[in-house]
């Protein structure tokens, strides 16, 4: 009887798996349609080789089916964000330097180990749609995921469709120049976005201003000695109110701030919302920057039309976006 | 018979009339389907009050079908550039202040007064539409039409539609703060890249060095002195190697590139199309714009990926470009 009900359950609520595949790690969890997460799997990629690296996937999924307590023909779908360049309707990872992916068929694969329809998606793009239809963008239809970590990247979601643009390169908005004297950024330009407000671009600039001699709580501890100390630790510090520490994160979350009103006046989207791991500093790092947009919106009449309440917000998924996200690239509509 | 041959070439390649109004004058003429004009024609707007502009526009239109050796029955339909706020939907004037409109029913209007079906858009979007349709974004999908004039706009097309997001502010990029030290702008901020880029932007740089004691063709010529002249005289000093008008240009195409390069990354168009009051300036303002562009592909590995040759340019309609735009609305796909 328990299991008649359960199935008919199911039935009316579909539960898809959602699988977050890192370069180090693989996270795999059943998700239904109000986004409840359920049979949490963790396990490391194997990356000596493409097959081997399926392998894994295929594996954390089987394990979290089972874990949720379900037999994989009660699967509605499988969702991955993958890390890298990926051809979604190809079904193919195209390039992935964490990975060590290039033209991968990851769909075939997966299928042929699986038996279970399979999506991939590039993870911050995933990650955006996750938010849109889980998190701080639910019930908007036009928004832009700004993920802030390692790298930055954009995923805008026009009309409730990501928005890839024409080589599949829209929101590549780390490698906008807005400094032209700014620092050197790993694709060969100067003043990138990536290179002044990246996790380790905010690390180089406390190291910079210690260098020069600045004291602050990050010099006391021996084992955090620059660049051993990482972002995480200078928001810690800018929370104990660490001058140095504080007057980092102003003067990254400006660019941020200068870059979001960029994007708004661009793309005019319902919302703003921030991902990635200086994202999860939470209002440590979204007060300066909300501080900075007022003070642009209080003179600029035009930014101030689309400034509303709200507008730019931190995720609300956590550390749970990965799985979320690829959750909702075959999660069926509410 | 030539009447017959006529009307049967007629069914087959159906003639629209594009209308660019604009605060001081008209300009309507027949258009075909590759974009062909007939019977132009130029007359004054009537700006005492609403009816009265309706009046005039209608005239035009009228005289157009006239000019053109056609009856009000052989027309398909009339576009509309209107310059301000308009909803295409409800066909209304939303708010022009160079019309001195607010609220009107445009389409009601003009569709009572011509017993033809009329559309209304946005004269910079339409303009978008006519470089998409007949110019030099022919056979573009993604198309990014940046009108650098007395102010600066963008229209988007996304997917061969006009991208308008979520207030009908998308591609509001003349007020993109990106200089926070450079000059007030009108909207009340600062840095704005109208202020910084347009074509009064252009002139008050000129001005400002004239002022600061440096010598010009623009000082030799009293009928010149600042601010007589125009960002068309500084582009003519520019092409007689006027260093202060060379200078000046280049620090313009500098901002323009910066923002071409912010768009691009964003959107990942297909193309980007220059039009407006400076763009008319051809060669003379997108040579330097290119070659900014160029030193910056040269460093930066993922704007190089999308600047391939001839992603940017200038309109290839000239002053065409409010008409053909207009016509673009309405003129049956090809």
């Amino acid at each position: 009887m328990v299991d008649q009900f359960n199935s008919d359950f199911r039935s009316s609520a579909p539960v898809v798996v959602g699988v977050d595949v890192g370069g180090t790690k693989i996270a795999a969890a059943l998700v239904d349609a109000q986004g409840s997460l359920s049979g949490r799997v963790r396990c490391p990629t194997d990356v000596d080789n493409s097959e081997a690296t399926l392998d894994s996937i295929a594996r954390a999924v089987g394990q979290a089916i089972a874990e949720g307590g379900f037999s994989p023909r009660e699967i509605h779908a499988v969702g991955l964000g993958i890390p890298g360049l990926v051809d979604p309707i190809g079904g193919i990872g195209i390039a992935s330097v964490n990975l060590n992916w290039r033209g991968v068929p990851v769909k075939a694969g997966l299928e042929a180990r699986l038996g279970l329809p399979c999506l991939l998606e590039n993870d911050v793009k995933a990650a955006a749609l996750g938010e849109a239809r889980f998190g701080a963008g639910k019930g908007l239809d036009n928004l832009i995921y700004l993920n802030i970590g390692t790298g930055i990247a954009a995923a805008v979601i026009l009309e409730n469709k990501i928005y890839r643009g024409s080589n599949g390169m829209a929101g590549e908005i780390g490698h906008m120049m807005i400094d032209p004297n700014g620092p050197l950024c790993k694709c060969g330009g100067r003043g990138c976005f990536e290179a002044l407000a990246s996790g380790p671009a905010l690390v180089a600039r406390v190291g910079q201003k210690i260098q020069a001699g600045r004291t602050s709580i990050l010099t006391q501890d021996p084992s955090l000695e620059y660049p051993a100390f990482t972002s995480e630790d200078v928001f810690r510090a800018a929370a104990l109110a660490d001058e140095l520490a504080v007057e980092s994160v102003k003067e990254v979350a400006e660019y941020i701030a200068f870059v979001i009103q960029i994007l708004a006046l661009a793309f005019d989207p319902q919302g703003i919302v921030l991902g990635g791991g200086v994202a999860f500093a939470g209002k440590a790092i979204l007060d300066p920057v909300i501080h900075s947009l007022e003070r642009l919106a209080a003179q600029n009449w035009v930014f101030r039309e689309l400034f509303k309440p709200d507008f730019v917000q931190v995720t609300k998924l956590g550390s749970d976006i990965g799985v979320l996200g690829a959750a909702a690239l075959v999660a069926p509509l509410r």
